[in-house]
């Protein structure tokens, strides 16, 4: 029996080209991209395990993945390699070996996701695909001439809703449909607001951190926040939406998956056990 | 006859898909994308004159442009219309009425360009379009491990470089081929050095502030200060390149044109004398 040598990548990419992260027939997935480059330079047909099923549009900058390899290279040597191998829109910021047969989906101990919004008199060209774009004046007719977030959204409001998402509840308002897992239970370690994002004040981040996420959940937590930004719900609302028997369609909308990126994940043991 | 009203924008655009600003037969210019729009509205066939031309691939955050229209519309009415008629990666900043006939390229006094470098193990791919991504270990070996753009360039030498490229100096070995203007003195009143641009480790932003351009000096300036930053040149050999009568091949090479944004343009009337 030939051995197989375990390696853990952390992977980032602009999902806009991407029919999201999992492998589907005809379609161009990250998993499936992966796999071909680490293919050619494994010389065998290998499955990539990812540690997050991002959905179309997505974006990452470190999303996990491993696979078992029959022939071994060194961490470096897969960096460089498929670094060179891979489209444009896909990279791999870290490799290193693991235990053959890790799977990161289960040792993903926490997540950080970060939902950008841009509200200003223009979209920014430069960030059409990372960002949810909003017009001051769209909802909010007193607050049109708005120049930057912070003008446009009450991020004071904001902050109170978020701070009452932050905590174990039953996220079963915030999940979209298709998600039909019975435990409806999460807990979000951070919801934070970050205004002046990268140094640009149009731009807000979103930033959720939390052990295990729910399909869109992310997106409709983006969402609904920025309706308490605009005034049209209340942080008290947004509490009501965590008791038991509330569903889907009582939270805001799902905001749009070009605004996401999973910015990275912790890991428990890493797979670190590599023989 | 029938009157003019000159309208002036502030102008953003992603340089990907354009060959540059100027109209050219056949290519899709932002120039010729602007005009078709303009004209829509504007119920006649209407020249957009710009402030700078910008090459093929080049980015802008505040191009400005101007041009008459036979149509009076409000400033607020030309941003709203041209930024729902034009396409995605072209938007309207700003809008304001401006005497007719206003030449916003005589009127332009100073000119901030910023040059985005990304070091580090990976290409972000969610930067390729806007930065020029250099490996760490490409030029220097010794540090292939650098993580950030710090630790990779040696930003102390580049800051002295910058410093010496701030005055009047004659320019002409920090020009492309094909500018073949006589006067090549110019005058840059900051060359900035900017570490962790927008919070990222990995991206260094050059800045450069002056009154006038030749064609490709910032991203040739940007090639030669990366060249200093590498220990493949030195600030007093870049002194050595400001003397009379040393010519292009001299300076280093031209940085890549996805990296350069055309930030912002100071006017100088404004052409604000609207009647």
């Amino acid at each position: 029996m030939s051995e197989a040598h375990g390696v853990r990548l952390v992977v980032a990419y602009d999902g806009t080209d991407f029919a999201g992260w999992q492998e589907q027939p005809e379609q161009r997935t990250v998993q499936g991209v992966l796999a071909r480059a680490v293919a050619t330079m494994a010389g065998a047909e290998v499955r990539v395990r990812g540690a997050s099923r991002t959905d179309a549009g997505v974006h990452a900058l470190g999303q996990v993945a491993a696979f078992d390899s029959p022939r071994f290279i060194d961490p470096h040597g897969w960096q460089r390699g498929l670094n060179s191998a891979l489209p444009d829109d896909v990279s791999v910021k870290a490799a290193a070996a693991c235990a053959p047969g890790y799977e990161p989906r289960f040792d993903a101990v926490d997540k950080l996701y970060r939902y950008l919004v841009q509200v200003g008199q223009s979209r920014d060209p430069l960030m059409r695909a990372r960002a949810w774009y909003l017009h001051p004046g769209l909802y909010a007719e007193k607050r049109r001439g708005a120049h930057t977030a912070e003008e446009a959204l009450d991020l004071f409001t904001m902050r109170e809703a978020a701070l009452r998402l932050v905590g174990t509840h039953d996220f079963a308002a915030f999940r979209g449909a298709g998600d039909d897992r019975e435990n409806t239970t999460r807990t979000l370690s951070e919801v934070e607001l970050v205004p002046r994002f990268g140094g640009d004040a149009t731009l807000l981040a979103i930033e959720v951190r939390g052990t295990a996420f729910m399909k869109n959940m992310v997106r409709i937590l983006a969402g609904t926040l920025v309706e308490v930004g605009r005034g049209r719900t209340t942080p008290e609302e947004i509490e009501a939406l965590l008791a038991p028997g509330v569903g889907r369609t009582e939270a805001g909308p799902t905001a749009p998956a070009h605004g996401l990126t999973l910015v990275e994940i912790a890991l428990g043991r890493g797979g670190a056990d590599a023989s």
